[in-house]
């Protein structure tokens, strides 16, 4: 057995003990370690990584000593004990991100506001230069979350899958693949170290039939949940996306989805934000995954209208984050060709009204795959714009009142302003990126006069 | 009596007739005239037009020799005979406007395309100066039909209006006020030597109580309709739009729509285009008067989404006219600060899907009053844009394929084309106003790359 004795908070401990490698360790050996911190106890459960090698791996809350005791079905895994210390968190280690109200923070209080983009598949190809690239390119945008898939489409034939055996048509499920698994580790580690957030998909319904991953059955499905929840929970920066358009899928029922997703609040000791991602067709009112279920941590929508926002804020008390509104691009599809103004416009719709919105392009012609596929570089407008938001939305504080105003174009606002203070007034382009101060300190009720264009908005701020 | 020997067909022939002044001539005194071509027979009513005048006005739709004979409950108007001789339609004159299917036509075959706009009280105020101005706008601009109110609203103060009395709160809806109707007359008259046709709007729910002309009972709206019919129906340009927004008229059911429009139908002899124009809040989906009813001849929609209108069609398979789609403006309300980029865009979405779509201009601060409530003059973007979408729409010929693209942004379109033949293409900008053809004879299939910008439509003409 080894492991480290002293580890930071909210990073990964991890024991590696020798065991057997004969029949299928992934499915008859049982192996967790149980942590003691003072009085509390937490368990986590290990995986078999190939080779006669197991892992647990466990991320510490709490600064200070530790202890664990490993338990296996396999004598020579059982009973190992040892001791760590837990330093406190370094700079930029927040800690997981959680839901507080109708928004998010870190585990250490720092607000988190949600700036997603998508690169569905930027691991599997296992194009270390692209991978390098995506990560640049993410290292200079403004998004801090990025949504991606464990599983590969039926479109691809990718060097390695989760799974053992030949791809497509000859894979074990019941084993798993580490050479995939420490790939796409390595990818969450890089993010993490970047400061963005893995929105891991645990399930798909584009596989077209190839592997038959939509329809594995429940317990293999357990299995994989098991697996992949061992690797990754402990990683700091890991949400858990049930699936992504689970509605696509004809082999899973709402009740599958509620067995999936209350397997994956159990086998996760550390709560990591858990949601569903709806695919009902755009321009028809969705009929949603009921989100107030109690394992539902955030709404994951995909809708093209943020002005719903306020509905499902009023339906469902939990933070809304529109993970999908289309994406800018040029491609034939309704969903990957609006322009970065309607992109932005969007953004500022969802998110003035205290809901989250998420990125995506989906331009084809500049790079050998989109972004939102494979990553890579990034070709649009919007993403200027969105920094430029994002920057606005770090900047409110207390006091600050941001009025977004759309498409439209009155020549004229009014704002009518809580009583007491007095506010000074900033007129905003969005698409511009200007911030205009309008003349005066003004009590009870501002208005400002508009240039005849759309896409502004009016930030009020406590004087 | 006197009355013209020489009418031109569809013009206005026009008996006048001496009788009493005493007592209410509009409620006592009935009168119309029987006129007959071969051995037809068209009965007309007439009108009191004060000073003991009485008038029966008619709209002859053939040429050669017609006879008429008046027909009064007062001796001294009964039985007058008379002979004129019809001759044959000069230049600019096609006859009323007749819905053909989802289309319209004029009454000689020519087809019609409305371009309409509207200016809903532009002659209530008698500002001659501004009427003239309204109608060299009206010349110079791309419409060719114009919605107006009869009734003026709670927020005026006109110097004339319908009723005779003291305005607003000694008015004697018994009688009319002929200095008011010869006014209005006057301007239907002008709108109809411009090619314009007048979508005159007979109630509407804006008198705020002052005039309870929401709310008159049914025998004195239809003496109002009788009046307003006798005096207007003989121009060939005339349109009834039984109202707008009709379901905020709380004091008036659907039944009494259906009798307001089933009267319209029997006192008009020429069976002008009859419409109701709902007003149910937008962006919600409209609970629409079922326009399947056979008095009504063409669907007068208030939405703003043009792509309902495949909708719309299949649900009821008469004429498509989005009156009211929002309009090009800055004022505060929703439906009137769209920027011109968005109406143009909302034309092309309403006409390339076999409908079509009315303008206004909600621009204040450019004269005293905005285009939509009062006319004046125009000053806003779109107006340009429509003449180019009329001169698009009006050079379609059998064969001629129009694709509109929207506000996305695809790299390229692809088109099934009609087996046999071989098609050019032509790529629209319909904000830059430019056509651009592309290059080679089509067949089967054409694929055309495009500029990474919205607002662009594909032509296909039959080679």
């Amino acid at each position: 057995m080894t492991f480290p004795t002293v580890v930071e908070r909210w990073d990964v401990h991890e024991i590696t003990l020798a065991g057997p490698a004969d029949g299928n360790p992934f499915a008859d050996v049982r192996l967790s370690a149980r942590y003691q911190y003072r009085n509390r106890l937490v368990e986590a459960e290990g995986f078999y990584d190939g080779d006669g090698v197991y892992r647990v791996r466990f991320m510490p809350d709490a600064a200070g000593p530790w202890r664990f005791t490993t338990v296996s079905n396999v004598t020579e895994l059982d009973g190992h004990t040892g001791g760590f210390e837990v330093t406190p968190a370094s700079d930029g280690n927040h800690g997981p991100v959680r839901a507080v109200g109708t928004g998010f923070a870190y585990a250490d209080g720092t607000p988190y506001l949600p700036f997603g983009t998508t690169c569905y598949h930027w691991t599997h190809d296992m194009d270390e230069d692209r991978e390098r690239r995506t990560l640049r390119t993410l290292a200079a945008s403004p998004f801090n979350k990025l949504r991606m898939c464990v599983l590969p489409t039926g479109q691809m034939a990718p060097p390695q899958v989760p799974f053992a055996g030949r791809d497509p048509d000859g894979l074990d499920k019941t084993r798993f693949n580490p050479a995939f698994f420490r790939h796409l580790e390595a990818r969450i580690r890089d993010l993490r170290d970047l400061g963005v957030e893995a929105d891991v998909i645990l399930f798909h319904p584009y596989d077209g039939g190839l592997r038959g991953i939509q329809d594995m059955g429940r317990e293999t499905d357990h299995a994989y949940l098991r697996h992949v929840i061992a690797r990754l929970a402990a990683y700091r920066n890991v949400w858990w996306s049930a699936a992504n358009e689970y509605d696509f899928n004809r082999a899973k029922t709402v009740p599958d989805w509620d067995d999936i997703l209350r397997t994956i609040q159990r086998l996760d000791p550390y709560e990591h934000l858990r949601s569903i991602h709806n695919g009902t067709r755009m321009y028809e009112v969705a009929s949603l995954y009921d989100n107030n279920k109690p394992w539902i941590t955030h709404q994951s929508i995909q809708h093209w209208d943020a002005t719903l926002t306020d509905e499902w804020l009023r339906v469902c008390p939990k933070p809304v984050v529109i993970d999908e509104i289309s994406y800018e691009g040029n491609i034939g599809k309704r969903w990957g060709n609006v322009t970065g103004a309607e992109l932005v416009d969007r953004f500022w719709e969802g998110m003035t009204r205290g809901g989250f919105v998420g990125h995506g392009e989906s331009l084809a012609g500049f790079q050998e795959r989109a972004w939102i596929g494979n990553g890579g570089a990034l070709f649009g407008e919007s993403p200027a714009r969105i920094a430029f938001l994002r920057k606005i939305m770090e900047e409110r504080r207390d006091g600050t009142l941001l009025r977004y105003l759309g498409r439209r174009q009155p020549a004229q606002v009014t704002v009518d302003l809580p009583p007491g203070d007095g506010y000074a007034a900033e007129l905003i382009d969005v698409w511009n990126m200007t911030v205009t101060p309008v003349e005066g300190v003004h009590r009870e009720r501002v208005r400002v006069g508009l240039p005849r264009r759309p896409y502004l908005a009016l930030r009020l701020t406590r004087a």
